[in-house]
């Protein structure tokens, strides 16, 4: 690889007009010598090195993506639509993390960020705690918050990008009150993230408008400490053989997300439970399997494409401005039906059996 | 944040002074200086800037990852295995690049990992022809190949792990014929990947050891261009949909992947066939997904942990020292037994209806 001095030498110019010519600071030099830098450079194939560049711009041309777990279905489709529209749109490359949701991993991503020069940073699905976000920020890092909502009334110096998360589970149940369903479910695992309590909250608002809340149920399960991809669809499926030794057992059941739905769908099979004959099982976030599972999942779909370019693009701008006020983007789902969602069975049966 | 100037001026030495203490060089330094300079970068919280250390030792902290894309959850799952030994055993980051299986984008994520000075890429599953990464190797970099073997008889610059996938679809297809199981098919996409061509060879393998390749048959598909993650799924959904109206259909079917699979899976019941009353199907990979979907896929799985183990031990080793030889690492895979495969119905019973 040729370096800044071959092309100098070869230009029989200093090292610093090469360097002027790299940063386009060449409208004082004379046009022979530009010409002759130029035609050095193409010769000698020379590519200025990303790393000196960096350390006069501070721009390393990454930004980092930390998820809970690249194994899951869930954020590795967050990943491909970041990574296609910070590569496509701005030519930014992506240092992935993974950090289980342990803060301390939270922690040693930001800081090896700051040490390679990277100072931008998407944060998906964090901790309910947001004050590490803040020492980063502190710290000099850009930061865009993805699926949680700023703490009301914090002037939070995050930007927030998510989907309306009560919303969401308000669609879901309202989908199984539609079907006729009275004695609901909503299933989740136990950590309190910020998007499981909107979601919580959207179920009781749903259940509480139709006058169904004395039978509504919020079951949350413990995980292994380690989160990661396979534990949630396993919770799910514990979770389900619990539900169908219930004495009155909920006709509907609300998943936090898809992949804690295939788990409850599979559960309920080894009870000897049909899907939806005699559970009703909804999902949340549309990932593509659910359209491929037995019996096709009925879910509501969160547009990640559009929150893509939005989170991308709120980091590029404050990276370019850091005066731009931070904000809170809040996209709409929406339902997605399928096969997992029927009429319940006839009450008088049902009682009858129990 | 504190500067390499800001120590030396609060530690009254040069900015030399403070380089050498930084970079191990202070035997030759007074006991008071060395003391007088540890003090301030403790003081000040002083951080060594990565970029300012790799222009001087051309590593970065990094390695590239390059898969079809991570919204793939056999990529997620791989990536996450990766990124965790990368982390955990040497601290490194992963910077990450989805190329859809396009050359322009594997040739434009290498030339970017060079611009930021990062000298090792993993690349999965690849396309057929390797010359681009041998071209990389010219470039500087030190390449491990994922999912695909050396080509026979060539001398290659580039480590290769991969699992024996003619092995692996060989056990597959032994499953079905252990099962009794005669007429077989193996699903699989058009594109001719290395690792396709070896899985396709130990399913004829398999089928002439058995007397059965006269009712063997292959069926390849063409995707949409951009290959990616439902696209694999959704070849399969329609390829059942062909396979289902077959006169003399197919009792056992191994598909390419699990996410193949877990679309002929969908397409079968689409065209009002049971998995595994009316047709067997088996897939490779053992994704953790596998054992959720209905009917459980019976899979070939592959080691994962340990081939993440051999992929960034031969990366960081060829790093250290570019003397070492290249190699070929072939992993081997077992059979998962679930309830996607059974026997087939009477053949009696089944040539009486064709």
């Amino acid at each position: 690889m040729s370096t800044i001095q071959d092309v100098a030498r070869h230009a029989r110019v200093s090292v610093s007009t090469v360097s002027n010519v790299l940063n386009g600071r060449a409208d004082r030099m004379g046009r022979e010598t530009l010409a002759r830098v130029e035609a050095a450079i193409a010769l000698l194939g020379f590519r200025p090195n990303r790393a000196a560049r960096q350390l006069k711009t501070g721009q390393a041309g990454m930004l980092g993506l930390l998820v809970p777990s690249i194994a899951n279905p869930m954020y590795g489709a967050v990943a491909r639509e970041i990574e296609s529209v910070a590569q496509e749109r701005h030519g930014l490359r992506v240092v992935l993390g993974n950090t289980y949701r342990d803060p301390d991993k939270e922690a040693g991503f930001f800081q090896d960020l700051l040490e390679h020069g990277v100072r931008g940073v998407v944060v998906i699905s964090s901790l309910q705690d947001e004050r590490h976000l803040e020492r980063a920020v502190d710290r000099g890092l850009v930061v865009v918050s993805v699926d949680r909502r700023a703490s009301p009334g914090s002037d939070s110096r995050v930007d927030h990008v998510s989907v309306d998360n009560a919303e969401a589970a308000r669609l879901a149940t309202e989908c199984l009150i539609g079907h006729g369903h009275q004695r609901l479910a909503f299933v989740t695992a136990a950590g309190q993230t910020m998007s499981r309590s909107e979601k919580i909250r959207g179920f009781r608002a749903a259940c509480a408008a139709a006058g169904l809340e004395a039978d509504a149920m919020v079951v949350d399960g413990h995980t292994r400490s380690e989160y990661g991809d396979a534990e949630m669809a396993e919770l799910g499926r514990a979770e389900a053989l619990r539900l169908a030794a219930l004495r009155q057992r909920p006709t509907g059941v609300i998943a936090v997300n898809d992949m804690l739905a295939y788990g409850l769908m599979a559960g309920l099979r080894d009870a000897g439970l049909a899907v939806p004959r005699d559970v009703s099982v909804i999902g949340i976030d549309g990932l593509f399997l659910s359209a491929l599972v037995t019996p096709a999942l009925t879910t509501v779909q969160l547009p990640l494409p559009a929150m893509a370019v939005t989170i991308v693009e709120r980091l590029v701008g404050r990276l370019a401005d850091a005066g731009v006020p931070t904000g809170e983007f809040l996209f709409q789902p929406t339902l997605i039906e399928r096969e997992s969602v029927a009429a319940p069975r006839r009450v008088g049966a049902a009682r009858a059996r129990a």
